[in-house]
């Protein structure tokens, strides 16, 4: 499915005229995003890592010009000019967890111009959506004040793909597991999930359900206690753990109605029947703003799991990115219409201790005690060095999150960082749109 | 990654289970949507055909065995009795296309109760998903009152599955077509799609990027004018088409500013040049409700491409779905806890002509006149009849929405239609909750 027809028309049909006019030299286009969403105050760089997997193995076959050609009804003699294309550009990009802002490139892309084209499609799919889902978890973590947060979103992701790429995205923002039995397991994350309704229901009765679930699963079990009437679900399952001794690492978990109440009414029951140590387990409907309700309401929940609204960034599930040409054989380029002006030239970004960000020019000198985003990860169409870890990315979020100022990290009315530009960009800027003007003012006979 | 380890956990601590209890009678399970988000007033049923194609081909390898085990962190030796497991059920399902409504089941899964639990999490997922897609294009479809409208989401979408996805729902619905090359060659739709911005900053000029682009396409070509200058680029674009004689199926593209005003604007130019033939296609975060504002305006537009709103369904990018055990070996049950109450049973839903549809019970007779919209689509885990097509789906589309009450299809504040429930399904369901009830008193004592 991610093969190189995984793209928009008219990558295609851009290259093939480029390949035409023999215009391949070298293009950097910047992949950023303009604006954030009203609820976020920061965004966490993901989707590289398959990003730079689908770049090593892009390359246009012969079965892959038939497809081109079939989409154009054209002749596939007539697209033979691709085929052979293979990626041997540079990449430059801000390593996934870290915490980017509105206009800063996560990645630059330097290659022969029908090379950087033919990839965007992909580039911006991954990185726009993965950044988007990483951020909103993000914002589950923080919500949650130190309880660990866990994935349930599978069933209702954008598919399986997507599903996979939410667990992903909750580890590298420190979720403490997930229901994704594959991602689990691929990406080395601990594995969460006990019984739904249904399971409970197959049964004559609450008791007889939690008994038979705790024969087959000898370790910690969880059980759901909102099938029927939650307060005596509660009680049913105080009892059976009580009989067989299985405190320790057990929980309940509550999928509806007040959260808060039941949680604390739970919490009594629990507590009543000897079970201190057995932990309460919210989930239903719940992103942030719900976690961050239940924190601050002091109900007394162990465990959140978070789904459906995270899993699709439900109240913001797609970024304004782009992937812009800002410079081709030497020359800075801009886009002037409307309010879609981009900033020209390849880029860099510097973090400052205590400071907005500086957006620059690549290869302006690093300020005293900053720190540059960007770092080159692929030459020649190869990585450079090993594929990233997700503990590394991990540990860099944890860094960069700490170090945000307070209302950027809030859940409501978040207040989104703005970097500053270098002077040396908005000179640039300013040079290159006045020729542009120039050039159209020409154009149309002014 | 959509073999059987793309589930939720629990799917499989419960299937565990019922395999050591040897509880594997038939068991019924109805997926549908229990609540229709505010901005739709119906569904459009998707996602079925790759659910078929997942069951077909489901089985529990010793590969799946001991990844199951791993995320569980037991010995492989305990997931034994799972091996071997294959979908031999039976799937009662609303073809693609058909218009669904809130509380119906669009699909019902009778199979061994282990089977029919270890599949939950992607058929919800698919259904949920390409459902929620394929009723926001509806929506598009319905506003642009006949003119075309394409597919441009690929970019945004979650992930390049659910660009697929996206594509085919618009074919469903009967978008033009899509600019997704994989997508539209392996569909049958028209592929779409022309030049980007950057394709114009790579020339010195406009001219010179519209000239090098018709050189290398010598069929109908539509220029995108809003690089620089608008008015400027359709002038630019006019004389080009004019120089080549190229104005039948050509036409331009509009991506940003006032889209009405700026296509008043370039219709009078090119007109007044002598290109009335020429198209105007507008572009840059529509919707339907974009598409809608435009057509009431009289804007001169043709096309109309939709992308990142349409193909995340971003006022709504999920459904409240839910995939509900209703029958174990020959016993109605349900859920009673808080407002979530699902109705017991295997269901069938009657379509009636003038009127709502009715949920029944699966063996009532079909009123007269009426029709069934559930149909036997696979037993013994076989599909029965040859896989469906897009084609015969779209048709299904447009006789049922144009079936529709105007309320029910309306943009703005749609009114969703209600089904009713008939008489043996609201007997059925008053006598199970009477019967769980009284078993929740007892556990409470009461």
């Amino acid at each position: 499915m991610s093969d190189v027809t995984t793209t928009d028309l008219y990558e295609v049909t851009m290259a093939l005229s480029y390949a035409r006019e023999g215009m391949d030299r070298a293009a950097t286009f910047s992949l950023f995003v303009r604006k954030l969403p009203r609820s976020r105050g920061f965004l966490v760089s993901a989707g590289l890592e398959p990003v730079l997997d689908h770049l090593t193995g892009f390359r246009v076959t012969a079965a892959d010009v038939r497809r081109f050609a079939a989409a154009l009804h054209r002749d596939p003699a007539d697209l033979e000019p691709l085929r052979g294309t293979a990626f041997r550009g540079e990449v430059r990009a801000v390593p996934e967890g870290r915490v980017v802002h509105a206009g800063e490139p996560l990645l630059e892309v330097t290659a022969p111009l029908p090379q950087a084209q033919l990839v965007e499609t992909f580039l911006l799919n991954q990185v726009s959506h993965q950044t988007t889902v990483a951020s909103k978890a993000a914002r589950c973590v923080l919500a949650a004040g130190g309880h660990p947060v866990v994935d349930f979103s599978l069933r209702r992701t954008h598919g399986p793909y997507a599903g996979f790429q939410a667990a992903r995205a909750g580890g590298l923002v420190g979720f403490a597991g997930t229901s994704n039995v594959a991602a689990a397991t691929r990406l080395g994350m601990a594995a969460s999930g006990t019984m739904a309704h249904s399971y409970v229901q197959a049964f004559p009765d609450e008791e007889t359900a939690f008994r038979a679930f705790a024969r087959a699963h000898p370790g910690p079990v969880t059980f759901l206690v909102d099938t029927y009437d939650t307060a005596a679900g509660v009680a049913t399952a105080a009892r059976v753990l009580r009989d067989l001794a299985r405190g320790p690492g057990c929980g309940i978990r509550l999928d509806s109605g007040d959260l808060a109440a039941e949680a604390r009414r739970a919490r009594a029951i629990l507590d009543a029947a000897g079970l201190p140590e057995v932990r309460i387990v919210v989930s239903g409907g719940l992103d942030e703003s719900g976690v961050a309700a239940l924190v601050r309401a002091g109900a007394p929940i162990d465990v959140y799991a978070v789904g459906t609204r995270v899993g699709t960034s439900a109240d913001a599930p797609y970024l304004d990115s782009a992937y812009k040409l800002v410079e081709y054989d030497g020359r800075p380029v801009m886009k002037l219409s409307s309010a879609k002006v981009t900033a020209p030239g390849r880029k860099q970004v510097f973090r400052r201790p205590g400071g907005p960000d500086v957006i620059a020019l690549w290869d302006e000198p690093c300020p005293e005690g900053a720190e540059p985003l960007l770092r080159t990860v692929m030459r020649d169409g190869r990585r450079i060095g090993p594929p990233d870890d997700l503990a590394a990315a991990h540990a860099r979020f944890v860094e960069d999150v700490s170090a945000l100022p307070p209302a950027a990290r809030g859940i409501d009315d978040p207040e989104p960082v703005v970097p500053e530009v270098s002077p040396r960009l908005a000179e640039l800027t300013a040079r290159v749109r006045d020729r542009l003007a120039a050039g159209a003012a020409w154009q149309r006979g002014g």
